[in-house]
């Protein structure tokens, strides 16, 4: 349970600004939504500005290759490279590959495309090799142009497992095989005991001067994240220096994509933007949220966030942007 | 050192016919050209009648993924899904996933196609999981329609190795990234020590009523066979109850497809069906020779080996058909 609220969680971005010393970005993501907001902050910072630290509790395994779906959105994004329809794989990516394994009898409702399979069979390739993720992801953004630096939350593996009324569930099967249907009871971050935040992200959250929670989903994308040892406890920490700032991935009664908002409820929360700020109470000072739910301010600031009131909704890149330098501005430009 | 001619292999096969219990085929083969006569084989012999022994000294790793070049044309032949310029690879193909991994940086010039890809990616994954090389060719081979057992000569790895004047090189390397080119000194079957024939593979040998060697490259495709502890003796020791033919993948000098006589010049043996005919001198009874070279038919016949004169290039399906009906035919139809 979160404790009451810090004086220092009080403060105005406006009165906080002063006392903040300039460091670096480090952002908070998961998959689509997340990679979004990361996006627009690629184009406003230089490389050594931001870091952006991924969750890697949907990774999984398909057809013996790891696949780390968030880190994947993440790259291609920042690459220019990812389906603009859906948000995540590779544009004009074919799926070949995919519908020869379904003709071994595989099961392939994971759609893997082709192109996407090779990030997939290089990263595997490292593993065994005995590459770490983090360096595996720094290749791979090299190889794809992307300078800022994207970072998997562990190098260890965290599983996301959502216990359901049809049993428990690895986050891709609940969210892809089984479309989210089965109502969550609880989620389990299992592995995060013995796992360490990735070198990157240690040093993230050492440097930080800014931290943005992306619009991802608290319980699958962000939630995994703090599951990590010490992790909760550096961003509470970082309060002392940073600027923490949550963009709400919740609008208007529900998540603006995804089932973020059906598994809140099931899991007894409230659905809304308030409920995002009182998921986040101890470790983020000031919460971005929709026009829409501006008279929810007053409940929000009672959890001892600061609200502010901003076009949240991300349609294309220009939207990406604005929504970045809104927060940079908030920190001092 | 072959021995001296035994007085059996000097039977002809119309006096041989006789002798010879009925039992079933085995055909043993490399790649395009041995395919191409497991193909009409299999035309005209049913599922229970044939086994298709394959080379696996070929096999290789390439981007962590277990490839098995020579049993994959086998299969795609078999399954009528071969790409019918090449010979290799599967009608269609695309090559997106190569593409991609050229894009991570690493070397591409074993052409893997996309679904091509899904076979190399399944073998894998079953490796991993504890199946053997034989298990997971009887799968995929169920998947992709084809009846006739295709049958890895060993579970365990062998891997052909050419000591050339550049250096030694292991078969791919030699034979798609070198393009055969570099001069060939001695070639080694590494691991062929601690192999055992496949189960299958060993039930054929002692089952087999004919065995027919394919044409493929002596160096490359059929002595790694001969080179587990044992297959020589028993393909030996088959001469007291089976026909063995070969069909010579030499005609006029040169071989009908790759490398075969410019390796086996480089070696000291003579590119012609007679240095055929001394390669196979201690396990085959008859060798099938074009039409022409009829003149050198004395001197396999010098060498205890019985000539067959007959059109063995096999440019389409009738060929290929017409050359399986009348090897069988040789074997009392």
């Amino acid at each position: 349970m979160p404790g009451p609220p810090v004086p220092g969680r009080k403060l105005s971005p406006e009165r906080r600004r002063a006392s903040v010393a300039p460091g670096k970005v480090l952002a908070l993501a998961g998959g689509v939504g997340g990679a979004k907001l990361a996006l627009g902050l690629s184009r406003v910072l230089s490389p050594n500005e931001l870091s952006v630290v991924v969750n890697t509790g949907d990774d999984e395994t398909f057809h013996g290759l790891h696949v780390s779906p968030d880190l994947d959105t993440m790259t291609y994004t920042l690459a220019g490279l990812v389906n603009p329809e859906t948000g995540w794989g590779l544009s004009g990516d074919t799926f070949h590959a995919l519908e020869m394994l379904r003709g071994f009898g595989v099961e392939t409702w994971f759609n893997l495309g082709d192109r996407d399979l090779a990030t997939h069979i290089r990263r595997t390739q490292l593993l065994a090799q005995g590459w770490s993720l983090s360096q595996i992801t720094r290749e791979l953004c090299a190889r794809l142009g992307v300078e800022t630096p994207v970072i998997p939350m562990s190098d260890q593996p965290v599983r996301t497992v959502l216990h359901t009324l049809d049993g428990d569930l690895p986050m891709q099967d609940y969210f892809v095989q089984r479309r989210a249907g089965p109502a969550v009871t609880d989620i389990t971050y299992v592995g995060s005991d013995a796992a360490l935040p990735s070198p990157g992200f240690q040093a993230a959250l050492d440097e930080a001067g800014l931290v943005v929670f992306c619009p991802s989903n608290p319980c699958l994308s962000v939630f995994p994240i703090l599951a990590i040892p010490g992790v909760r406890e550096s961003l509470e920490a970082a309060g002392q220096r940073a600027l923490r700032v949550a963009v709400s991935p919740i609008v208007g009664g529900d998540a603006v994509r995804g089932p973020a908002g059906k598994i809140m409820a099931e899991l007894g929360h409230e659905v809304s933007c308030v409920g995002v700020a009182r998921a986040y109470r101890d470790i983020v000072d000031v919460l971005f949220i929709d026009e829409q739910d501006e008279p929810l301010s007053p409940r929000i600031r009672q959890l001892g966030l600061e609200p502010v009131v901003a076009p949240i909704i991300m349609d294309d890149e220009t939207d990406k942007i604005r929504l970045a330098r809104t927060i940079l501005d908030l920190n001092g430009g």
